[in-house]
């Protein structure tokens, strides 16, 4: 992402993804997309055709991502802020992508969701429980960061809204990667094959997100994959691009992180 | 380890470990330590003086790696089957290592083991769930690498031996680093402070193996480390030694993998 034109008279920017292949309108001062929604999109193997479901939709950055790298997918976002929910309808019509963004509470979908089955559910729930947290100075940041609902909720969610064998990615913060797995551990297998993907700041870090794959019915041994590593070098050394090279083909390009098959 | 003397008339084999500083005698046919209890001591924060149980110790290889690593440690094994106790006894003497093995079922210690806690726990236990598994030729490998007590056991025991503050070390396949997650979670919170070391044969290659260290009472977050790599190169390309240098000195100098600080 790359900061750029602010909306004259408003509290909303425009920023820059993919290279310039999109541009997102995001608030100024709340919750911003960074770099967690492109990696989602990059790790969703969606294809030509297929129909994707994103669980807090936000603006709409990952599920914008994904369509500017996969073409023809049939897109549904939720929201439950309909500030976000307006700005991700605003943000698909202006990226000229077809994307139906719902405004409800995943716990409480609408029936013509809950009637509907998906090839993809993708989701980046918020970072931190709020009963952990402190709360946030602006309010939907802080329901964007510290949501209400418990990740197991969002998981159970995604495992009724997906067909069979279909495919549910999420990330994460790695310090949650035991509740994310606790939480799949409790659908009693109706999401398995797990897979997940370390995402670490150098080579030697600690990994600070984690994206994580379950398959509907799933039943293939847990993956866990080698770390996609985000920058060169051991440390901070200088300012300005530090990108490995497959991250910045992610960021700048658009392209795919693929698991290992 | 290499394979080295044969004991003339027996079963067993005379196998070097750490580079010559340790040597194990092990049955030629059934359960047979690699570099995996090797890994297990190199990841264990052990301090002179201190305390070690091991939980399974078969042969005693991790626990005999430890003390060529760490003097001064009080080390105490337990293992179900007799014949790999008896083994471990004479390893220990035979490499000059104070070290109490006693044969039980870990699920029913002796009440003399039951009133001591430790400094650390240690395990590497058996690969696969029995009922997930086919019986191997050799009764004491299938016992060794199927096992009959299942994970939350295993750490359960762990946790009643501990003291306060002190560390659980094990190694396990990855694939089953969910089972030991849900197993942890399943405690409350008696073993916290979670780290998970990923162990890859080669960059950019699935992990094999996880070390998973917890903390009697540790409250601190989950912590996904970066990956081990074991061997130079993205694929085997020709024999002989291919170790990282990180690795080699664990092996053949028994060298320590520390834990990010």
């Amino acid at each position: 992402m790359s900061t750029a034109e602010a909306e004259p008279g408003s509290e909303l920017s425009r920023d820059a993804f993919l290279g310039g292949r999109l541009h997102l309108w995001q608030p100024r001062m709340g919750y911003r997309a960074g770099v967690d929604p492109v990696l989602l999109a990059a790790a969703t193997p969606a294809r030509h055709g297929q129909s994707v479901l994103e669980l807090g939709c936000g603006a709409g950055a990952a599920s914008l991502c994904l369509a500017t790298r996969v073409s023809g997918l049939e897109l549904t976002g939720v929201e439950l802020q309909s500030f976000y929910a307006e700005l991700a309808r605003r943000n698909a019509a202006e990226n000229n992508v077809a994307m139906q963004v719902v405004a409800a509470d995943l716990q409480h979908l609408p029936g013509d969701l809950r009637a509907r089955s998906f090839d993809h559910v993708i989701a980046n729930p918020p970072y931190y429980e709020r009963h952990r947290s402190t709360a946030a100075a602006d309010a939907g940041r802080d329901v964007a960061l510290a949501g209400e609902t418990p990740l197991g909720n969002w998981v159970d969610v995604a495992a009724r809204r997906l067909k069979p064998k279909a495919y549910l990615t999420m990330i994460q913060k790695a310090d949650r990667l035991p509740d994310l797995i606790t939480a799949l551990a409790a659908l009693d297998g109706r999401l398995g094959s797990i897979r997940v993907r370390p995402i670490q700041p150098r080579e030697g870090r600690v990994a600070e997100l984690v994206i994580v794959q379950a398959r509907k019915g799933g039943r293939a041994g847990f993956v866990l994959e080698s770390a996609l590593i985000m920058h060169e070098g051991l440390r901070h050394e200088h300012d300005g691009e530090s990108y490995r090279a497959q991250v910045a083909t992610i960021l700048r390009d658009g392209g795919e992180l693929p698991w290992s098959s």
